[in-house]
């Protein structure tokens, strides 16, 4: 199995299927080629929420606003796993969240490619389908990869808290309109049922989307388990006017309605 | 083989393709996962023209603005179709146009999910992948279904006629700009090569787009067998400035141009 | 392997894949969906690049500004590949690029379609799918198929220069915004490193977009040899206020940055 996700929209991502069938029969996985347009952090985000959903594969990322550059070519291997792409740190946080603690990062030798500007055609997509029919161990012994420990990572920011404020920052903003913040659903699950204060508006805090009215606020806690600043039926980012990288502040404690 | 449909955008959609390929090899094909976003009455409309295009397989269906409520989780068996999905009316008129009269609903166990807000990974998408394994069958002998009479539906707007008025109402605008009425073709074939009164305009009834100029209005019918407001290379929604739950007055019989 | 190609967005495509999967198993792989709408040249710019990637395949594609009327259908062989489409000329350039001077071409029968709007459901979907199955050569035997040299092509505009001025046209603006042109890269290869100046501006001519501060514009090769206008992490064809069509004039040798 081969799963490919980018920030190409379309139709390039095809351009790196075509590719990838000349070289193997893998199925083919589309994980999402709308990820956050050259933002590393973001497609990291998404890809540490989805990719471990999936059995054992081959996971081909391009997210590379450096292409073209001196950035190197890499192949991170996490349990039974591999992700192929770019060495910006947009592997390290999936690769982690598939395989705590047991991750190997190789590079590759980019070769020659034929663009200097499309390097998910001309570099990724052929390595990945290379990895998928030799795995990294037969790719090592050939000499193609080379196991390396100074290759880049992405950290995300962390949230504070002081008694009962708890400052975040928004890492995304998902299809549906949701904020989703960088603060853990466990700080606020106490107060499921309450309320807090973000910026001058007190917002309940609830489980469920349809607990509230259409068209109202909530505080929730996402599928990912961090907490979302949201509309039943409606765009939490309009709501609260935020977006990547913005801080909340939220007032627990306030009491419910 | 396995079919996916929702209104989730992207990426979420991979995460359920993810916890499926865990436990099955089927086919799985993208049906839409930009239906009208917890739009159930419009999710409904394209996913009875669609589905029925296939052959026999379990449809997927996640468009649930009541996730994480109290809302049932069914499955319908229509022919040698299953579909999978929350129980709010929008499995059942793609069911009946599967296999009309020949339709029997089961209630699963919701069990208890990871999140409350993303059921489509964490309920429904291991749901399907179990019917396509197992069948409704053998999960209703294994207790894990039983069968129902008390499930809901969605009836569309009926359209009405008195002499040469029709009156209607836009069901979903499609990603021509469409305007897709409840109107059936078959009212208004008579009428092609004519013109109808819409509003303060003539517009003429034409079979193809391409028979009027560029950019100009007509009224056709669609591939759905309904009437549709279209514009040649253009939208006709825009033109004729509706969208979906509008009513529609067209007077027929006005002369062609 | 059948691949598919349209302007539908979503669902519409799914219903071909519906039609295909009642005839064939093939793997199926979606190029786009997105191509530019009703834009025959600008989809068949697209497709040029991309077809060529794949393995010998049955290309189904369907950008139908006509259809419903007397245009007709028609199965382009080339090499060991084969397209099928309406005979409005966006076949031939990806056909030319899959297999310059091997190329036939063969008018179908239309049938008698169940729909005057949607011949992708109802005609190209189940001949693409018959293609697969029997190949062009049986089908010409059945009598299904008959070739002709009268078919409609698409010419680009061509590009001019003379001294240091050239002279092109936009082609096509991909996802990223870039402004993709049909001034051949070569024109420009040994300007690189150098400027151009494009209006009033001076314009960088540089390998990558990386080469240039973020939110900088530049003239670079795209992976389709062909010169684009760009903004590095940002969109050229807004920054040079251009789309489809519009004319463009570069005077090269200007001093480099």
């Amino acid at each position: 199995m081969l799963t490919l996700s980018s920030d190409f929209g379309s139709p390039y991502p095809a351009a790196m299927k075509g590719v990838i069938l000349h070289r193997t029969d893998a199925r083919l996985v589309d994980v999402s080629h709308t990820l956050p347009r050259q933002d590393v952090r973001a497609a990291a985000f998404w890809l540490r929420q989805v990719l471990p959903e999936f059995p054992p594969a081959v996971h081909l990322v391009v997210v590379d606003p450096g292409v073209g550059t001196e950035r190197d070519v890499v192949a991170v291997r996490a349990g039974d796993h591999v992700l192929v792409g770019p060495d910006n740190g947009v592997l390290v946080p999936p690769a982690r969240a598939i395989a705590p603690g047991d991750l190997t990062v190789y590079v590759a030798e980019e070769g020659d490619p034929e663009s200097d500007t499309f390097h998910g055609r001309d570099v990724f997509a052929p390595l990945a389908a290379d990895v998928h029919e030799g795995g990294v161990d037969r790719l090592e012994r050939d000499g193609a990869f080379e196991r390396t420990d100074a290759y880049e990572t992405i950290e995300f920011p962390r949230p504070e808290r002081e008694g009962d404020v708890v400052r975040g920052t928004v890492l995304v903003v998902d299809d549906f309109g949701n904020a989703i913040t960088n603060v853990p659903g466990d700080w606020i699950e106490h107060h499921l049922g309450e309320a807090a204060i973000v910026g001058d508006r007190r917002v309940p805090i609830r489980r469920t989307y349809a607990a509230l009215d259409p068209h109202e606020a909530l505080i929730t806690i996402g599928s990912h388990g961090n907490v979302e600043l949201a509309v039943n039926r409606g765009r939490g980012s309009e709501a609260f006017a935020v977006g990547p990288g913005d801080a909340v502040v939220m007032t627990l404690g306030a009491s419910g309605d």
